[in-house]
């Protein structure tokens, strides 16, 4: 049986909810194909906590796809992340109340990573399917690009796996009290499923091969 | 049997369908309660035949509340417009290739009229039901506007008859190809309902009293 | 002699300055022809004595052209506002504590008047001379509105006078603070002293009749 | 005698200027204190053409800071951009028609670099002269990201030499065409002054130690 690990976080910035694990948690246990199992875990929304959980998570399940979910108040779209930088600077404290500025994830990483996700198919996939989508050049500087790069470094020596992050829009009920852009979470459940049916079906020497793959 | 009147419009500017119509016409039948009735109805995207249109149904079904929509691209929240203006200036042409600049929908009708629904009220019953909602004041200067004082013009004798407009944003369809914010037509179809019901029940002279009419 | 009288307000919101009253003041003194004088004026911001002292210096001045300007923090064009509506509904308080909800500035006015500059010419001409510029359909709720409103109101028995209200961006030193779009009071500037030469020279009539006038 | 180099781009996208040419080349010739000269470029907005004239021109003034300057439609600050990315996929096309799509610009190249300028004390001192400033993210896919690209990899063996490139808004001539926000070409050379001067004065390892250094 593969596995695949796709995380969300736990709520932040005052909010109760967050949709990120909102959608996350209905992808638990559910099988892309009869070979396959989902496992949903929440980090925490804390900088070093956060890649202390997910690291954990990767030595225990060895999952063959690793997709990261967020949350990004304001976006109107479901946004694949293109780069993970070695940068954090934290415009507001984290759940623990810590707020690291320009401060560095690896000390010896490089500056950025990019995301292994077939991103442009995936938006041409999604877009076909009715789905709002798009690639987003910058993560942040928050919790989420910490988790992003913090994902793509530890699976640096194994580039069989796929990995990447997404930012989602707020939830309607979310936005109904910030008057934002939203997104339904059964919307979000179906992105995600194209996403990984998409991932692991597609023969990433084969996208290369006829220029899919970005 | 009261009667409620409920419009959406085809489709326009390229586009293949409308979502103000997709959710109208799901309204078409539904009974808010044992004594009243939901019509809904198709008005054309073009200047003059739209009123020509709505005030024929205006005189056949006789309605107590009036509730007119309308696409509002990029628009990221349900928006109940306050202002009616009398002012035709056309950015795009109609379906039939009018494009009215700088005209009045009636020479001898004031500026403006205002929505005779419970606008703040709504607004904050629709966030308590999760959806995102807001106060509009402007309604544009295109066949949505066009409409909306046509129809506060044609009730201008009537003011036991509760009208307005209200613009929605993209469906998530139309976002897929437009790269915009969008709201499902299931949350659509849920907030008119809200409107509907509580435009129904409430007395404007108790919610006048109270000051919970603006 | 002939009179103009321009009009600015006072800081608000927390602002040490307003960029409305930096701009206008520059105008004081200033003659756009031998025979007609600009007075420049600051408003109060708060919503009952800023018409108080508008409509004194009305009576006292008895001008021909009246421009009163206005803040709009976010906005990125110069914008001449068309409607101004009678509601009153403020987000935050005035500068004297006062935040009416959902009130009407004229009990007997009616819901709207239209701005009696050439709107769109003045437009025109503007992006003619390199300045970013549109017609508002929106003044808000908070004092602008409530000024513009009170200014056609008073000035409804004198359709030989033109009014209007403008609104401005932040200043760049604002905009430095607030991370938002700004305009150079020197642009500004040069856009009031167009509006009012524009304004003045043009025969309101001649212009009806050649569909410049909207 | 000290040589700084800045650079602009010709205009594109069907514009007949460049703001970033209009302020660049106002520098060339100035000399921010006795020793240093600058010298001001302006660069074809073609893919590989840029980097070649940028890369002669390295080769040629060996200066001790480069900032090359572009044109960011729709940006309403100042923006000094913090990450470089390999990575190329073009919107519309180029000034000679190419239109990469998902390529790499050096194909041996790490994802990115990050800018060698104080970014974050850059833009504390921009906000207190009054300049709206920001440090962005993302400098696009386009020819400025190439040019970006391109110039952190050819001085990555010379870490003495300061770089970076820096998005502008639309001029306010060109904005009044586009309806976007702007900022007046004054401002720009003014910003860029103070940029040159911080970056020469400043010593890095003072401002690493101090923790003003991002």
């Amino acid at each position: 049986m593969r596995t695949i690990l796709v995380t969300g976080f736990e709520p932040f910035g005052g909010e109760a909810t967050n949709p990120s694990w909102d959608a996350v948690q209905q992808l638990d246990g559910w099988q892309p194909d009869d070979e396959t199992l989902v496992h949903a875990r929440q980090l925490p929304c804390v900088f070093e906590q956060s890649l202390a959980v997910l690291t954990a998570e990767l030595t225990a399940l060895d999952p063959v796809l690793v997709l990261a979910i967020g949350q990004a108040g304001g976006r109107t779209c479901f946004s694949l992340e293109k780069v993970a930088i070695n940068y954090n600077d934290a415009r507001i404290a984290d759940n623990q109340g810590q707020q690291p500025l320009a401060t560095a994830t690896a000390d010896d990483g490089p500056a950025a990573y990019f995301s292994s996700l077939p991103l442009k198919h995936l938006v041409q996939q999604l877009r076909q399917h009715g789905i709002p989508a798009e690639v987003s050049f910058s993560a942040g500087t928050f919790v989420c690009n910490h988790v992003f790069y913090g994902l793509m470094h530890a699976l640096k020596a194994k580039p069989q796996v796929r990995a990447g992050f997404i930012h989602i829009p707020y939830s309607p009920a979310q936005a109904a009290r910030l008057q934002s852009a939203s997104m339904s979470t059964e919307l979000v459940v179906a992105a995600l499923k194209i996403c990984i049916e998409i991932s692991l079906l597609q023969q990433p020497d084969i996208l290369l091969a006829t220029g899919q793959l970005d």
